[in-house]
C-alpha cells in the first residue's frame, strides 16, 4: 500500500490514553505502510513513540476534555492535541487526523485549523460548511451515508446541496458506490411531504446533486433503498440519537429476556457472541468514525466511549481516507479546485 | 365503569375490514359499558351491528385510503367514515373517534369537524395547532410521551409552548404521571445547544411549562430521563421513524443471527415468545394508538399495519381518554374554556 501518516490525538475520548495508544499500536500492526504522529502530553506519549518505530511524538501539553466549551477552550488552548493535531494536517506534517475527542472541539478546531473549501455563493466566494458524516449499517446488509450528523443545526438550502454532494463523494470514495442514491431527509416520501426547509431543497436538490431520488423519512436510515441520506445538523443528530437509544433500549430488553426464565438463560450463552458482534454493528463505528467533509483535510471524529478496538479502526480508516484522495474528490464533486 | 361510546372506523388501516371488525369485538367484550358507533359501508358494517348488542351502526358510503390526497380526500368525500366519524364527536353522538387509516385525512378531518380549541395570541384569539401525541417504551420500563409526532412541520415557538401543555397534561391524565418532566428536543442536553428555532423556544418554555427540565436529545425518547418530549412535526417523525427503523434492522439482524448456527436455531425457539413481545412493545402502540391533542374531541390515530389486538387496544384507549376526560384536562392545562 502507499505510505502514509496520520496524526492520531492520544488523549482523545473517555478512555485512559493506554486504551487509545494500545489502538495505535495495533493499527500500525495492521499497516505496515502506516506511520502514525501521535499527539499528547509528554508523560503519554514519549515512552510509546520510543518504543515504535513508526511513531513519532507530536507533543501537546494541553488538553480539551468532552466537558470544556468547544469553541472557547479550541481558542485558548493553542497547544491542545485537537489543536495541534489539525495544525499538523494543515501543515502536511499528517495527511489526516483522528480523535475520539469532543465533537464539537475537533469540528471547530478542524474549521480553524484545516480550513473548509471556499465556493461560489451568487456573487461571492464563501466558506463551504463542513458537515459531519458518517455511515450506518441498513438492512439490505449494506452501509447509508448520513450528513450532516450533527455539526451545523442551522442551515440554507445550499449547504444542503452541497451535503449532498460531499456525501456522494464519500459514498462512492469511502464505500465504493459508483452512483450513490441520494435521499432529502423529510417526514414522508412524496414531494408535497416536508417543511418549508425541505421544499426549498428540492428544486435545487434536484438540479445540482446527481443521483437525486427525492424525499425519504427516518425509516430510510436503515431500509437501504438510499445510499446517501442528507439534512441539517439538527435533524440528521436527533435521526442518529435516536437509532442509538433504540438500539439501546433493545438491547436492553433482550437482556432482561434472556435472563428472566431458563430457556432464555440458555439463549443468553448459546447467543452472546452474536449479540456482541450485533451492537459492535450498531455502534455507529462501522467506518471507523465520522468525517468532517468540505474540510482541506481529513478529520475524523471516533465515539468518545472508546476501545482499543475503535481506535484501530479509525486510524486505519482514516488512513484509507486519505489513500483514496478522498479531500480532492469531495472537492471534484463540488467543481473546486483542491 | 362510566358508560361510553366511541366511533371506531371499520375501513381504516390496511388490513380486511374482518380485522377490524374482530377487534371491536374483543373491545366490546372487554368492556361491559362500552358502546360502539361502527363507520364503514353498509355491506361492511350491517351484519356486524345487528348481531352485536352494543354496536350500532353509521353508514358511511365512501372510502378515504392511504393513497389519496388527505385533504382533498376529506374536502370532496363527506360520506366517508373518516368524515362522519368525526362529526359523529362533534355534535356528540360519541365521545372519541379511533381510526386506523390515513394518519393524514384523520387529521384534517378532525381539524375540520371536531375542531381545536382557541387560544390567546398576542391581541387575537387563534386556533390551537392540533398536536399528534404517542407514548413510546422507554429503557426504565415506563413510557416517553412523543408530540408533536407529524401534525405540523413547520411551526411557531409558541405552538411548541402548547404541545409541551398539552403532552403534559396527556402524561398525567393517561399515564397517570403527577409531574411530567418536559425535554425540548435538540442536538444536545446543555442549554446552548440546539438550532435558531429552539433556541427562541427555550425561554417561552422555561416561563410557560411546569415540569421544563430543558433540552434532551434523541436518545431521551427511551431513556426514560423524560416524560414528555416536545418537537416541531418534522423533527418527530424523523425521530420516531428512525426509531422504527432501527427495531427494524435489528430484529432482522437477530432472526439472521438466529437462523445462521445450530447454536442459534435452538435459541430462536427457546426465544420466540420473548421476541414477539418485544416487537409488540416496539410496535407504537403501546397506548393503543395516537391522540390529536388540542381538538374538541378525542381522536386517535391506529397504525395503519393493524390487527385484531391492535384495534382493541386503540378503541380501549379512546374509551379511557373519553372517560378520563383528556379533552378537559388539556384545556385547563392551557387554561382555556373546554
Amino acid at each position: 500500500m502507499d505510505k502514509v501518516r496520520v496524526c492520531v490525538d492520544a488523549v482523545g475520548g473517555d478512555e485512559p490514553a493506554e486504551v487509545v495508544l494500545a489502538g495505535i499500536e495495533a493499527a500500525l500492526e495492521a499497516d505496515a505502510d502506516l506511520e502514525v504522529l501521535v499527539a499528547g502530553p509528554e508523560e503519554v506519549i514519549a515512552e510509546f513513540c520510543a518504543t515504535h518505530e513508526r511513531a513519532e511524538a507530536l507533543v501537546a501539553p494541553e488538553i480539551i476534555t468532552m466537558e470544556d466549551d468547544p469553541i472557547t477552550a479550541v481558542m485558548t488552548r493553542r497547544k491542545s492535541s485537537i489543536v495541534l493535531g489539525c495544525r499538523a494536517v494543515k501543515k502536511g506534517q499528517a495527511g489526516g487526523f483522528f480523535s475520539a475527542g469532543s465533537t464539537g472541539a475537533v469540528t471547530a478546531a478542524g474549521t480553524a485549523y484545516v480550513t473548509p473549501f471556499k465556493a461560489a455563493l451568487e456573487d461571492r466566494r464563501t466558506a463551504i460548511r463542513p458537515c459531519l458524516t458518517n455511515a450506518l449499517p441498513n438492512r439490505a446488509g449494506g452501509l447509508t451515508v448520513l450528513c450532516d450528523m450533527g455539526a451545523n443545526p442551522d442551515v440554507e438550502p445550499l449547504d444542503v446541496v452541497r451535503f449532498a454532494q460531499m456525501g456522494a463523494a464519500y459514498a462512492s470514495c469511502v464505500l465504493g458506490i459508483d452512483h450513490p442514491r441520494v435521499g432529502l431527509l423529510s417526514n414522508g416520501t412524496e414531494e408535497h411531504k416536508g417543511s418549508a426547509f425541505t421544499h426549498a431543497c428540492f428544486p435545487l436538490m434536484s438540479q445540482l446533486v446527481p443521483g437525486f431520488a427525492g424525499n425519504c423519512e427516518g425509516t430510510d436510515l436503515t431500509s437501504g433503498n438510499f445510499d446517501v441520506v442528507v439534512c441539517d445538523g439538527f435533524a440528521g443528530n436527533i435521526a442518529l440519537k435516536s437509532i442509538e437509544g433504540a438500539a439501546k433500549l433493545m438491547m436492553e430488553e433482550l437482556k432482561r429476556g434472556l435472563t428472566s426464565s431458563l430457556a432464555g438463560k440458555v439463549s443468553a450463552v448459546l447467543m452472546k457472541p452474536m449479540l456482541r458482534q450485533l451492537k459492535r454493528k450498531l455502534s455507529g463505528d462501522a467506518k471507523g468514525g465520522a468525517v468532517l467533509l468540505g474540510l482541506r483535510g481529513v478529520v475524523m471524529i471516533g465515539h468518545g466511549a472508546t476501545s482499543v478496538e475503535a481506535v484501530k479502526n479509525g486510524t486505519l480508516a482514516c488512513a484509507q481516507c486519505v489513500r483514496e484522495g478522498l479531500v480532492d474528490r469531495v472537492a471534484d464533486a463540488m467543481g473546486l479546485d483542491a
